[in-house]
């Protein structure tokens, strides 16, 4: 079987209630758009044809639902009259000639491949409409899923269910599949004759079953169709998504102290034998080798550290830091489009920019690669098995060289050659006793400052 | 109507569990002591006349209770012969004539106006005596509210209870309304005919049915009564409050990516569209505008963050920190007294604190105002559109103009003019092949150390 | 009664679920191996003679399960053919003659004493075999005990289980008590015919039975009977402990304002009226006298802070740290091996490395002590009172005397009398309008940058 299938992304909504200066879709989980998520879902269930029903940030909103391998149309919904309007938007897309359609939203980030590919799979034992569902933790407010011999007869909202219909768990996620071949004709007969006057997707059930066709429902993990309305609910959904990748993670063999307090991106990639310890945080673009240790209160974004390499506790990884096997980043530091060797050590409150620190190399406390001038960045080399005495300014453009020495406190602003030592500070003054006189001259301006103050 | 009212706070227990050496209600919750909190929401239900009963640290607790609009005196409870004699040492107060006389706990800091407002309507109605009660998930060792016709017939302690009783879920919360015409007589009938021999409040609802009156309940949601013995309860009350004030913030429009890692006190104000990453603390006094970014590791006190400003990871704002708008405020930075214009950058381990940076201005990595010269504070005054160089140490008082240029590594002791070059550096100075000499010496003091250990 | 016992700990599985490089007794716990939890609570049961059955890692598991005052003896497992034949692999120890034979599990480090002396009380009481259970949350998947007339006649496993048994929520915890006189008899009729061909240890209770002799249950919390086979399950018990220890120091008068954000190690210990704010990080070997403050973001380890002192926010101290009483260390600062005297102040950006820094001195901003020439580490004295000014580079071995004052921005490479003043920076230089001349440069620069780029 090689079905053709057209996924249809309801994302046009207001996003009211999330208070927000963009539509929710755009909002992200796991530092990217939820948009995407979806995308990506469908994608993963092999699907390639999407048509994007959009309506606020319509721009924005089909940026951030490309991929590669998906071709993904966008079409304006113009006025909001309901779901089945929606879907409808996509009219010229569907009359295309598919298969199977697929409705999913732009809001629900967590779905997978799997309830997606079951629904397709309900359409090829031909069903006319089928319905993804879950069983509901509290169905309270949801529409509950009416079962009778197997098929799918209703979908009744909770304010018009009867007390036994309100005991039923099994409800309705929203996301439907439809024979591609009359999904026209269906969506066609949805009506608006209700209290809002909106045209509901829903229908379809009653509707198939009117003209002798048939629905059913296939169930996914409830978790993956939670929808976002507010803040508090996209912080749920950034939730379970950091619990489900971090429960993979640690299952393939990554040790995590607590891992409610490590934060990861949708590409996060680390090894097994990976430890990570408590207040972590991974921006998009990290990839960590096996052995690697990233100790607490960590911040990595566009960092590749490789195997055996420490970072932190309180380090910072930017985009373009490589940390090289068994290297050491350590606290207060900042490491930016720089490599860091094999067994090189940054230890301490140091700055390190558009730089290279040969293997081997040490780098004092408080050492700062002065890489910018005000307008352009400028590269700082360090060799191998050099040692940069703490406290030292290196102003790039500069060379260190192997094996070079380099005092501590000094401002470098010429090559150092390779085994020379470098100085570049002033030599050191001492005024005996003085300190006490200076002592009493400021406490007097003290008390005259107090005095001048209480006089205002 | 415009009833009369006196709220009693009783404050004055031992907070024996505790293990402090304060008193309970002056242990904070969201940054300020509980006891504030009860105060809060007395003036936030219009009641502005508190009646203080304090004992241990009476002194503390009357002057952390104080608030502008509300009259609190405080009554001294010399010995402790429970809640129905801790009522009566405010008797003055009683006397001289309310409506409604509502007591409160001083360590129930989570409560609102609103079942403070619905107990003052239950007199309102005519009740003597309105109890505040909640459904608890688990009744366990609360009191039973026995309710029969819409009337509070008594309060069951636990132990007292049936089996029957004990299936009531309806609670004591211990907060009370008394009608204040009555109060004195209905307290004074209060015995200690107990095995504690104590005089309980709770003894009220009995005595009013049998002289005819009639005593009523009010719901309140259980989290409102939550109380604190224990230092485990007061961070359980602290989660409460959390959880609470984050949620409104999210539906307000405000990003967290995970709340739960986010600490608010109680006069955080942020507004649409800020973005807060995970791991941030907020000491009290902090604004922060729309578009802001609070990025992951930060921490701030006193300190105000206009509008698309950007603040860490790993940034400290101490008090008097103001961030211009599209500022940015990086990581290993600290603010204190400082403004920072408009789009200004101090992006990497720096401490500015008494200082003025100018819009547009760009502070490198490293740069220190040296502010303290062990006794006074100085200024450092630094205009638009400067630069300074990384590492360079700007002693106070000083002021660079708009538009210069500070060397990196300098050390800045005198005002630099607008568009001028500022060196303060010593020159370099490198000898060749030193460094492997040196690097042997090294060695042999390590080999002579390690030879001396081991010969002791 | 002094009944002599022999523990017998299984700890020799390949932790293959753990997917890791080292046997997952060996993984930490609050900071050290899960297996030295269970000797510490074989201990702390006065249980002093160990039988440790190791497999994996043989060498390393002995290595971390001993302790003073315990005599653990290791027994290589050679092949892995169930927990019966595990057992037996002690047999020369259990040859010795023991009354109590106890069989606990390597990879359950929250077991606590008293379920291991309630089982070895059931013995005492005449009883063959005591089995240590638990009242399951969920018992799906748990083998089932069995009582009747207050014995243990089976362990029935929830495959095996009939739908009334099923109902049954009181399960096997693993653990169990032997009659040391009879062990080996009892251990060498269990068999393997079975499914997978093992021996099986719970089948004991079955054959006790049997030969007229009689098993009883004792029950343990479901917490400390929870073992570990994946890095979530590890997770899982690390969140165990931590809750436990928060709790237990929270009663005991420290407040924690986020308990869950404060990580503790197995050792840490914290005096009543210590306040820990949230995202704390306590390592091995910290101890914290009372009325100190951690603030948000501090990782401690091998640290002592005395009374009154104030540690963070982002503060790192590391072993050897020793803070004197009311001394402060501050944000991005780190304190290796070092003294801060009474009231001295180390507040911001600084490193203080091998060091001691007498009371009431205050080092400035960005100091850094040079404590290391690439090969050595060496020495900075600080007397008391003294004044570091800002951004200094303290260049060890070197001493500053009592009441000296180093200047900001000082490199100083020679010892400081007390009372005297040291300079050790370059004299300012300034070049007027030179600003303008070289900003207008680099803009050349970075235009002609820009061409050459396009030009690729």
């Amino acid at each position: 079987m090689e079905r053709t299938c057209l996924a249809i992304i309801l994302a046009a909504g207001e996003s009211t209630r999330m208070k927000s200066s963009v539509s929710k879709v755009l909002h992200p989980v796991a530092g990217r758009p939820m948009i995407a998520h979806v995308v990506d879902a469908l994608a993963s269930a092999s699907i390639s044809d999407v048509a994007l029903v959009v309506g606020r940030d319509a721009d924005a909103v089909s940026a951030a639902a490309q991929k590669a391998g998906v071709t993904v149309a966008s079409f304006l919904q113009k006025e909001r009259l309901g779901t089945g309007h929606a879907v409808l938007a996509a009219r010229e897309a569907i009359a295309r000639g598919y298969d199977d359609i697929l409705v999913v939203f732009g809001d629900t980030p967590l779905v997978t491949a799997e309830p997606l590919k079951a629904a397709r799979e309900g359409l090829a034992e031909g069903n006319d409409v089928v319905v993804i569902g879950f069983e509901a933790a509290d169905p309270t407010g949801y529409g509950r899923l009416i079962i009778e011999d197997g098929a799918l007869v209703a979908i009744r909202e909770h304010r018009d269910a009867s007390e036994a219909e309100r005991r039923i768990t099994y409800c309705n996620g929203g996301l439907m599949a439809i024979n591609g071949r009359t999904a026209l004709d269906l969506l066609g007969r949805i009506g608006n004759a209700n209290v809002k006057g909106e045209y509901y997707l829903t229908d379809l059930v009653e509707i198939v079953r009117t003209i002798g066709g048939r629905a059913v429902a296939v169930e996914a993990p409830e978790e993956e169709l939670t929808g976002c309305n507010t803040r508090a609910e996209l912080a749920y959904i950034e939730r379970l998504w950091q619990q489900r990748r971090r429960y993979e993670l640690m299952l393939s063999g990554v040790s995590m102290i607590a891992p409610e307090t490590v934060f990861l991106s949708w590409d996060t990639e680390l090894s097994q034998d990976v430890l990570v310890e408590p207040n972590v945080v991974f921006g998009p673009g990290v990839s960590v080798e096996s052995g690697a240790i990233i100790h607490a209160f960590s911040h990595l974004e566009g960092a590749f550290v490789r195997a055996g390499a420490t970072v932190g506790p309180f380090a910072r990884l930017r985009p373009g830091a490589e940390l090289g096997p068994n290297s050491k980043v350590g606290n207060f530091c900042e490491v930016k489009k720089a490599e860091i060797g094999a067994g090189a050590k940054v230890n301490h409150l140091t700055y390190i920019g558009d730089a290279f620190v040969g293997a081997g190399s040490n780098i004092g406390a408080g050492t700062i690669t002065c890489n910018y001038d005000g307008v352009n960045k400028h590269v700082t080399r360090i060799g191998e098995n050099a040692f940069v005495g703490s406290n030292s300014s290196l102003v790039a453009p500069v060379a260190i060289g192997d094996g070079a020495l380099v005092a501590s406190g000094s401002v470098i602003t010429e090559d150092v050659p390779a085994d020379a030592v470098a100085f570049g500070r002033a030599r050191q003054d001492i005024k005996p006793g003085r300190a006490r006189i200076l002592r009493e001259r400021y406490e007097a301006e003290k008390a005259a400052k107090k005095k001048a103050k209480a006089a205002e």
